[in-house]
């Protein structure tokens, strides 16, 4: 996976700045896209070349945010001095970064429908061409966590049940995933993305839960639409949208 | 449950103005949610130093209402002189102060998702951590009121069928109920938390009416995620938000 | 039922004119609770006195709609010279207010919930209080037309079967209807009321559906909470509202 | 079917500036209306005369969209000079312009309910008079697509399938269809007749999906019903609207 920045070399500060401004302007689409309830949900983005990552600080109102406010951390969650205190999904961040390099960006919403299917444990199947657009399979979904795991570092523990779960799997080619019995997490390349995938996630989620109740046994779609889809919108054969 | 107040003590005046001020507020809060169609709702807060209960006006359009038009009345629903009628479910409220000696705030709304778990006589499970950062263990419906209690001071009677349902369990751990047949009520420290409280109800209620088409034998959240969730936003050891 | 305007006799034309405005802000009332889709519905209003209905003209697109827009016909549904085509359903409209003295307006909308359960022929049952505030009792579901009733004066056939479908109920009780395979008509004594009974019949639709779902053999309130929920908003022991 | 335009004979450039701005027109309607989340959608019109078709570009966002970015291709989707690249659903919308002499206009969306019924592979049934007011009979699905149709010219094998599920059928009486697994596609005479009828297929999968919960088994309106509604609104005798 190419970094997808095709931009000039940025200076150290101004390649900071202008993440806290995309990492805050994600943020604020997943309000604008009814994802978002109070301050449920988080976003964060990476820059692998300064080793930092910037989040949301932690149930601060929306309204109220600046660019200024996002918070800076190394990749082992050390906030920069004078921060507020960052979201307290860090440690499912980090632990993504590590895990899938080749994401920049990761988003953790409570959307009404991802959410439904990540409490009712179970994972959203490719039943149509929108499902096929973005996602190339079933939405997974975590195991459920043991007392163990929840009673040490949960938060950890979280992003690790994720990374097990994806054992296997292409993070890129299925760029969200449904935490049994909490809600969905979404990643991308920059935070752009990975608001636009979670966004695209909860439409696919509602329609997958008007399909379920239509025709609980409905198959999907075959493979073979799956990768026509799919491979419309990416790889090197894309086809869709207006050639860059 | 200490004092949630910690501004200076305000002269008996200003305390009165302010929490007219923040009963309006959250009255238009739950307007502004759409949690309320036409007056289908009310809440109310209480000064317990000056023995004094604020409440909405009954039947009033919300576009019109003032601070001034908050209906002051004493701990036996007794009106300030010259005020408006106030909500006809005030006797409700009361029996609530009196209970539970910890709340500082009413609200209750006919919010269609909560109102159709309580018409279907159903507790909400606690099917996520949505539910689980707020409630700790299913919102529980109360019995059917008979004949003779509704025949009799049915408001009254409302708020005795919610205390009832109440032993044994506390009230600021789980700040909602459903009253069967009828709607949700819910409370909180102060009007901004009893509002704040409704808003989630509703969310919490809608995704665990998808939860349950998508699985009805769901079995919700372990205890453990329930601990583990209610406590990082409640009591000592809270990390949510920013430090205070 | 006594005549509910108190206000001091008016010229005819003077009369007209505000029943036109009614007749206007009723059918705006309906858009902008987002009832209708397009020209999807229709209100009228009648002026017992001078014998006149004033109606929504057919068709027309509801932001070009000014006061004089509004057709005014007799009885018998002859439109004034040089009025627009008055609203495809006129017909159901008047056999109304023939049939149901009382009622001083009717309403006509496809609402999405109440549609849906005119078109699966089942009434509403009285699931909750919010219900028993407005309607004593289910909301009733007319027959089946015939072929003859359909291929006959269709729209005038409509209106006989919601007559029909109301001997031995009283219309002001329950004032709103659905017409099986189609959609509902609602009613009340002035047009305000009535635009205002077809947006809570919506929104109990809506949460009769959610509670059917929750649990499909709900008994619905008892006797004794229907009468009280209906009595307190209706009638000379009315306690809901300020006095008046 | 007539030529539906009776203005004046334009010159060629202006009938297809006025045809870019009515395709314009359409699309930005289905975003109003709220049936296109980010770039789900497209919709064409054809001139006849000039031979030419008009369509939206790929993945252009809508509010950037001016007349003047509409793609002009001919029959056999060969775009003017320095267009941009047309949408993906090409190939499926001049299939259809070929295969349906009487439709001026095609409208794709991925809007929810719609998408849901396309989904789980079932028609629409005619369940209530909002249906038969526009749709006379049930919105009929496609077949699946074949592994080797999907694999060869699929966007085009997408249209074939179409034109084959409407072999005997009228497309002008029933003017949607269900790709499935896919989403619909709508037209009409002209582009506004397209986006309005895809806006009201919406509305009428969204109560025939409830419907269908509160009456698995339900039969839909009768033959007469749905004759009595379609040619209300339809052909030499319809009676709604104002006479022109």
């Amino acid at each position: 996976m190419p970094d997808t920045t095709n931009r000039p070399q940025l200076t150290d500060t101004a390649a900071l700045d202008q993440l806290k401004a995309d990492v805050l302007e994600c943020n604020l689409e997943l309000v604008r896209r009814g994802l978002v309830l109070y301050t449920f949900g988080n976003a964060s983005g990476i820059d692998r070349r300064l080793g930092l990552v910037v989040i949301k600080p932690s149930g601060v109102a929306y309204d109220a945010l600046k660019p200024s406010d996002m918070v800076v951390t190394d990749l082992e969650g050390k906030p920069a001095p004078g921060s507020l205190r960052p979201s307290s999904d860090l440690a499912t961040h980090l632990l993504l970064y590590k895990e899938f390099p080749a994401i920049g960006a990761v988003v953790h919403t409570h959307s009404e429908y991802a959410t439904a299917w990540a409490q009712a444990g179970r994972e959203i199947p490719a039943y149509g061409t929108t499902h096929a657009d973005y996602f190339y399979g079933p939405v997974p979904v975590t195991e459920v966590l043991s007392a163990e795991e929840i009673g040490g570092d949960y938060v950890l523990n979280t992003g690790k049940a994720i990374a097990k779960r994806f054992r296997g799997l292409d993070p890129m080619a299925t760029p969200a995933v449904l935490v049994a019995g909490h809600a969905p997490f979404c990643w991308g390349r920059d935070p752009h993305e990975a608001a636009h995938n979670a966004v695209v996630l909860e439409a696919v989620a509602r329609m997958a839960y008007l399909t379920s109740t239509l025709r609980p046994q409905c198959a999907g779609v075959s493979q073979a639409l799956l990768d026509r889809h799919y491979f419309r919108k990416h790889g090197a054969n894309a086809t869709y949208g207006q050639k860059k």
